[in-house]
């Protein structure tokens, strides 16, 4: 029999919360058997929300939390304060084994803050790094640390090269992943100190496949399949890819409606161009894992569509069949 | 009268050396009449050229120099032993006041090394940062530094915002450029410790117009004309930019040629596109400069055509003009 994977969904986080993220829970449950969510938060809202669709009813189970964590509270305190807030409840389900897996959208700093609060890092994982999974020209690759770690050390990112690639391999089913090590150049002598230090530790860890380090502009191209840097670098690979894509998508429409052949011509060519431009579509990959954990803590965008967060749902089933936590331990901690 | 400007370019220097160095010194000289071009390298090859086209003689001056850097060497020993190449015979040229800016598309740790060595920093400035011109969605903005100082400080990023403002105001004439310093949000408390110590240092600095702490994500928008970081986050957002622009727009071509009826809606919007996509074509805005030296040194893209190269050699005409080092002197290291 096919284990049961159970996900707690903070159903309150996000810009589009709890709308999208009810709806997201039923088309994941809808799409996989072996799933059930644990939607967490005010119940009523909860409710009547899921009133609107049809789905399994032992597939999804409301658990009431009165309190909510906003963007713009101090992640440290709201955490601390908050307990029946639905980030909290949803966490401690995840801590409780009542829960595989924890999924939100909302404040991304209570989220890293609560994963290592209250699920806890694995003993002997120095730090929990937030692994991005991104689209590149080949394929997706996983950036870590995109966010979680201001001034990290080479031993941290030697931990998130290891984990990163038991997450490829296992989650998303990349044979013996691509390690590399975002530099500003190739020569192993390039780099600042964090760099120079880091490419040793990986070049002689056995259980990746380390390709050396890489330049920023290669990283589109998909020159790696585990991406490693500290999370200042990580946030602005992240963001700048999300932003510059925007900007020249946005260009390139506007001087499609800026003549009436150039309009025809975007009329014609559209079908096309939507399907390429999907392969490079971020919400096809789900959420970004914060590796390291007790248990899976995903963080899905804060403007997650349904279609995002089902996608970010239906991702801890692989993490929790593959079950990275014991990877984790047994090729990391112990080996 | 107008000024004369004196430049001395780097003949061999880049992918493209001596031809399209070459053709860029004759398209610049018969553009501008105020200036002069040093082309310096093997005289024959440059002879040779130069032979192809029509100039005022008295605008272009042969320099030989016998020797060559090229990509694959230290820089630091290169600059040292190559005492005839044409890099360092160029660059002893500004150092001797010979000529008042330097131009090459060839090494750029050499031209660093060099930049630095030969020509020499002002007194009280701490570090020279590269600063590079990229096209935004509002127009172009300085990101300093680009790459020349691995583990910077926050005084030195202090200097990079202050080269950085008179360069945007006084070359490119951006009255009172906004300054941005690059972070993983906007919050003061956000960031890593080099970026925390900096954020107060340009608060209170009065000689720039500081408006706090950007995003990646907000780079490609333009939501600042100084774009401050340490060289190793530069380089990435520089080279990232590079890179996801060009695998985008391969994608979005080769969506256009994927089906007739694209095909034919790409030829009826191709001009439109072209038109649009210019304003992110950073080719028009010359080459890097190494800001805080005794003299301009403008680094130019390896790969640099004839029109960049052009673009980079005019780029000097203003920062000569304007006496940019001398503005330096006065407004950063006695102000």
């Amino acid at each position: 029999m096919e284990k049961l994977v159970k996900v707690a969904v903070d159903a309150m986080g996000g810009d589009h919360a709890p709308g999208e993220v009810v709806k997201g829970a039923v088309d994941a449950v809808n799409e996989k058997n072996n799933l059930k969510v644990f939607l967490v938060g005010k119940a009523p809202r909860i409710h009547e929300e899921l009133s609107k669709y049809q789905y399994k009813n032992e597939q999804i189970e409301v658990v009431n939390a009165e309190e909510e964590i906003s963007c713009d509270e101090s992640p440290v305190e709201a955490i601390r304060k908050k307990k029946d807030s639905s980030m909290v409840v949803a966490l401690k389900m995840v801590k409780d084994k009542t829960a595989d897996a924890f999924v939100s959208a909302g404040s991304s700093g209570a989220i890293l803050v609560g994963g290592q609060f209250v699920v806890g890092r694995i003993k002997g994982i120095k730090r929990a790094p937030l692994g991005a999974v991104m689209p590149t020209a080949k394929g997706p690759m996983l950036l870590v640390d995109a966010g979680a770690n201001m001034d990290a050390k080479a031993e941290y990112l030697l931990q998130f090269a290891q984990m990163g690639s038991i997450y490829m391999e296992d989650v998303l089913g990349i044979k013996n992943p691509r390690v590399g090590l975002v530099n500003v150049g190739v020569e192993e002598a390039k780099g600042n100190q964090l760099v120079k230090e880091t490419g040793p530790l990986l070049k002689k860890c056995e259980n990746i496949n380390y390709i050396g380090s890489i330049e920023a502009r290669e990283i589109p191209y998909g020159a790696a399949d585990v991406v490693v840097c500290d999370a200042f670098a990580g946030n602005i690979v992240l963001k700048l890819e999300e932003g510059l894509a925007a900007v020249l998508v946005s260009q390139i429409k506007e001087g499609m409606m800026s003549t009436l052949k150039s309009k025809i011509g975007a009329l014609l060519a559209k079908p096309a161009l939507k399907k390429t431009l999907k392969k490079f579509d971020a919400s096809e990959y789900g959420g970004a894992p914060l590796l390291g954990l007790n248990g899976l803590v995903v963080k899905a965008h804060g403007s997650s569509s349904a279609k995002e967060m089902k996608n970010a749902i239906i991702q801890c089933i692989a993490f929790a069949e593959e079950d990275i936590t014991q990877k984790i331990k047994d090729q990391i901690v112990k080996g």
